[in-house]
């Protein structure tokens, strides 16, 4: 029997190809496997962003996600139907690593940071040799493509899902320095109340498909309408002393 | 007179050259200007990054933080001593900018995100052509090291310098599902309580010098002492509900 391969999570950085680091292209070039998960009959943002650099003879492994459109999150239906997929997902990466193929799971953003990476590493890590190569996140790409500084000194930062009660994000939003709104999509009116309530709306900057070809943004006072997709971001900057 | 050259914040990534991204590479291959912050008589984290990359016919400019042991923090007399340093930073990369010259500027890690190149970005981002090139944080270079899944779902992340009083510290972790604690250094006795206060001490990692050569990581439970450098973090992980 072979020496069992590596398993390597590789963040894929926020969209654009050329934020992804020297060491996630180095992974791909010499993994055998590049496993990726993506909605049934999509490609997947993470393996598009890989597509000018992927080599023709590596192996690809898509992980489809069952569909789930008819099933509620947080419904006990889903959650087993999610968990058995991930399962499976992990049996189908395993496979390969115990032939002595090292496996690349390309992950967007960045592995650790809720990436769809960490469902594979929490079945295989343990029991397989690993690396997680770090990637630049979605949130940085947005700051930095909006020029905005978002912390500073002693800031504290508050990374929030979009998703949690107005009241709580209220009280957040008094909270904190600076605030990273994720998962916005159909959750920009009650964000737009909470910042305005917290006196910050203002500041927010709306940020959609940061990095990518046909990213958009938009100081989030001056955005007329509330059509967002699910992973735009609003940007509540900190530094409030500078110059 | 020429055309203004181009303002490029850089960001390096947390220490391993590997983890810069293909972008930053890119721009200081054409960059004809090199700025970097350190302290007098160092090269700063950033210069040492680039070594291996660096071209020999790249103009440096290092700019030296003024000599400030003598003077506290939060003092007045230290606070103009730095804006004033600042203020002559920002004037000596105009000068390169204004000859037409690109200036791309080393920022550890990502350039926004608690970054020195801020400084600079705040003076002159608004005169000149500018690009800001995210990089990976230090911190996940660090959570991606130690191989701690840190946020997935509607978790909260929470950043929090460790300079914070202590039951500021305590009423911040008991209010969030993740936490990063940066800037640990000589807080560490004081992170530790904060952590055993809230029961989370046994989840929490200590890592310092993140993806350099001479990193450390261990349980923060398992660390015998409290010798921490400055810069190193404190990861505290949250997906409470992971298999």
């Amino acid at each position: 029997m072979s020496a069992p391969g590596r398993l390597i999570g590789v963040g894929t950085g926020p969209g654009d190809p050329d934020l992804m680091t020297v060491k996630a292209v180095k992974a791909l070039a010499s993994a055998d496997v590049m496993a990726y998960f993506a909605k049934a009959g999509r490609r997947g943002n993470g393996r598009g962003i890989v597509d000018g650099i992927v080599r023709d003879d590596i192996i690809e492994l898509p992980l489809y996600y069952p569909v789930t459109t008819e099933i509620e999150k947080h419904e006990d239906g889903y959650i087993s139907q999610i968990t058995d997929f991930y399962e499976e997902s992990a049996v189908r990466v395993a496979e390969h690593l115990d032939a002595g193929r090292t496996v690349a799971v390309l992950s967007e953003g960045d592995p650790l940071f809720y990436g769809s990476y960490m469902h594979l590493h929490v079945r295989l890590a343990h029991r397989y040799p690993t690396e997680v190569i770090p990637g630049v996140t979605a949130m940085s790409g947005c700051w930095s493509q909006a020029g905005v500084p978002i912390v500073q000194g002693d800031d504290v930062l508050s990374v929030l899902p979009g998703t949690m009660p107005e009241q709580e994000l209220v009280r957040r939003l008094n909270d904190t320095e600076a605030a990273v709104i994720m998962k916005v999509g159909r959750n920009l009116p009650k964000i737009r109340r909470a910042l305005a309530e917290t006196g910050r709306i203002n500041q927010a900057v709306y940020v959609e498909r940061g990095t990518m070809a046909n990213t958009q943004m938009i100081p989030l006072a001056h955005k007329q309408d509330d059509a967002a997709p699910y992973f735009s971001i609003v940007l509540v900057p900190g530094w409030k002393d500078k110059p």
